[in-house]
């Protein structure tokens, strides 16, 4: 049987780990898939850079159109990247008939109820699995390996860039600024490192698990996004005296009123294995009612790494590109005609526990202030910690004042109340800076 | 259309909790599936307590052969175990023509071959996510999620009961007959628990990944099969001393001379995840030359969590049962005619490092004597660590006499030069008891 023929638009880190993979290891692919995978043309605006990577027998065009066209390609590999001239060459790759393998959770988190939708009308299929969690095969996890069950939550650390961040911000006990610019200087962060570190990244992905564990569409508009710049060594200290690290996590629950859809650094107890992946590593715990807890883990990013996500997926569209379409796995997990109405909550219903740190001036009977307000809210208090403050922060009004830090960790609240809450404490006299609020999350 | 006919061979504890699950969460996986699944018939030779579990829309009997020759059942699922009847009913389920799902490691670990060649040969599948690691879908991992790769080595926690023994044993200070016992009375071990303790067990998992990993017939006769019986609380505090844990490790690697697999107690660094994995959980790092490390950690047994396997398998029979045999993920993730003719390692062929525990004669000259030895086979050392002896074991001959402990961490060596060389080292007058050798592993 002819090799399958595979049409790559754009070649740079994740395509050229595609086509050296494909190549190292072309006979035991084959020998799994039954059929040999090729890369057989390749649209790239630098054409002299993807001739230098591809060699002689391989179609370089800068014109993705031309591979969309091409009637010899099966499957167009999609690694351009973003939501614009991506999604048009999606979109026309699928009118074109061609499956569509790609890595690009922006344009699959923002537009994916629209693009899943003209695949299945064609017939064909959009396979995405190196979108989420690079290496890690978690899509086919929860699409396939976690059918049983009814999905209660999951909890992913699924940016690197965050993550190797707070870790060298434990480690070496070193401030936000001056980690990014070693992570820059390393290649851990991007340039413009704005996606990785507001959260933006880590959303589009959870949102993209969100859909495929509760059959809902993907709705990144809807999810909550916060990113770890205004972390503080302070804060990593604190929780870590708690017991816990301070993760980035990207976060989606089932719960009776809705689905919850939220990125923000989250305390996580240290004795858990999440808590304890270091570095630009990424790992994800799902959580299903038969089988409780599982936890994946592995390279979230990198050249080969994500190429290992692209040839998993080209092998299951080989194996399956002849099959009935509805013998093959759903985009979404689910059905498209059985998909959930179940909506993604307001931050303000969520309900999950808080780390405060207060900064107040050192006098009497602030503590009873603080924990009267937390009891008016019915906030109860799990932990209570009091710390003559490490540092005086700049933006401190009364400068040069005795302050104290109060360090309080909650029970499960609803968010709207704790910021009710917070705002009233933020009012009192003796409150001395912006509180600071890290949600909490147990994860068992 | 009307729902997929299951038929279950057996209800016991994974057979109920598959039954249980199905029905409890039969909306959700209809939904995935895009087809109902239901057990209509149940084969057990305790029929009463049978039809106590499934109440009276199921189709209860006592003849397993009753459920083969019905002509409405779609799939068998076998959940007898062991290697006899189970191995004649599997065998006639596929001579009729059923697709076969099972949790029976020990039955493919010895008879694969012959069941998979069977079943390719009458065009049905034989599906056993729920053969390793319980509901941690590894063998899905493995055979679709990792294609792109060659998988270089794979090492696992792989049996809850040794695991949860060696956590109790490292925690609490308790030597092996004591964690025995209480791991029998909270139901982590079984009343005869020679197959876990043993490695035996284990052994029958890693031989199905190592088959699958490197597309090699099942050869659990090939196997180095060795458990944690022997184990001391001692060697457990030095190892933790010397910053390592140790793990019972189903482990196989591909080398240029061939393909290691063993189960034996390993020590592996303490900041690894898998050496934090603690009690009765499993865990499976693979290491893919593309991927680099991922980790799959969850229940490795227990009702729910091996029928969240059975019943991924069940969903995924379902959706390829009409598509052509050859667009099915093969029985060993390689083509029946691709298989590799790598043969598998006789153990003294393996290279690993080891930690030796020499208990020997307080007297002066004796680590001169050892080392000298060790450099002699050209074995290179690589920490060394002297400990006043902790206990005096009962088989020491010189019981009362001074003596101390030598706890030498090697670097690689090839197992049959660590059989000359620790000969050579027992035969010395000053080495007081039998010498403790447990191998050591890196995996990075």
């Amino acid at each position: 049987m002819k090799p399958i023929q595979i049409g790559l638009l754009g070649i740079g880190t994740v395509g050229s780990g595609t086509f050296n993979v494909l190549k190292r290891n072309q006979e035991e692919i084959k020998r799994r898939a039954g059929r040999g995978i090729e890369i057989t043309m390749v649209a790239d605006l630098d054409m002299d850079r993807a001739r230098s990577l591809v060699g002689p027998d391989v179609n370089v065009v800068n014109d993705a159109r031309a591979v969309i066209a091409n009637p010899d390609i099966d499957i167009v590999v999609e690694l351009i990247g973003g939501y614009g001239v991506a999604k048009a060459l999606v979109m026309e790759a699928i009118a074109a008939g061609k499956h569509v393998v790609t890595a690009n959770k922006a344009l699959l988190a923002v537009h994916g109820t629209e693009i899943f939708a003209a695949a299945s009308a064609k017939g064909v299929m959009v396979a995405f699995e190196a979108a989420v969690a690079g290496g890690i095969p978690i899509i086919k996890a929860l699409r396939e390996g976690l059918t049983a069950n009814s999905i209660q939550w999951i909890a992913g650390i699924i940016n690197g860039t965050t993550n190797f961040i707070l870790s060298e911000m434990r480690d070496k006990g070193l401030d936000f600024d001056v980690v990014l610019k070693e992570a820059q200087r390393l290649g851990y962060a991007e340039a413009d490192p704005t996606f990785d570190i507001e959260g933006v990244d880590a959303a589009h992905k959870v949102t993209l698990m969100s859909a495929i564990a509760f059959g809902i569409p993907v709705q990144f508009d809807k999810a909550h996004v916060e990113g770890i710049t205004q972390l503080s060594g302070t804060d990593i200290r604190y929780a870590e005296q708690l017991g816990y690290r301070i993760k980035l996590l990207g976060i989606t629950r089932r719960t009776e009123a809705g689905v919850e859809l939220r990125v923000h650094p989250t305390l996580v107890p240290s004795k858990r294995l999440i808590a304890n992946v270091e570095g630009a590593m990424n790992a994800v715990v799902v959580q299903g009612d038969a089988v409780g807890t599982t936890l994946y883990y592995g390279k979230g990013a990198g050249s080969e790494p994500t190429a290992s996500a692209v040839i998993a997926d080209l092998v299951d569209v080989t194996r399956l590109h002849t099959a009935d379409p509805h013998h093959r796995v759903p985009h979404l997990a689910f059905q498209p005609d059985a998909m959930s109405d179940l909506q993604v909550l307001p931050m303000s219903e969520v309900v999950t526990s808080y780390y405060l740190r207060l900064r107040v001036a050192d006098e009497a009977g602030v503590l009873a202030k603080v924990t009267g307000l937390l009891a008016e809210a019915g906030i109860s208090i799990d932990a209570l910690l009091q710390r003559r403050a490490e540092e005086v922060s700049a933006d401190l009004a009364v400068a040069g004042a005795a302050s104290t830090d109060l360090i309080i960790l909650t029970h499960d609240t609803r968010e709207g109340v704790m910021n009710r809450a917070l705002a009233d404490m933020q009012g009192l006299s003796s409150v001395l800076a912006p509180i600071t609020r890290i949600r909490k999350e147990e994860l068992n």
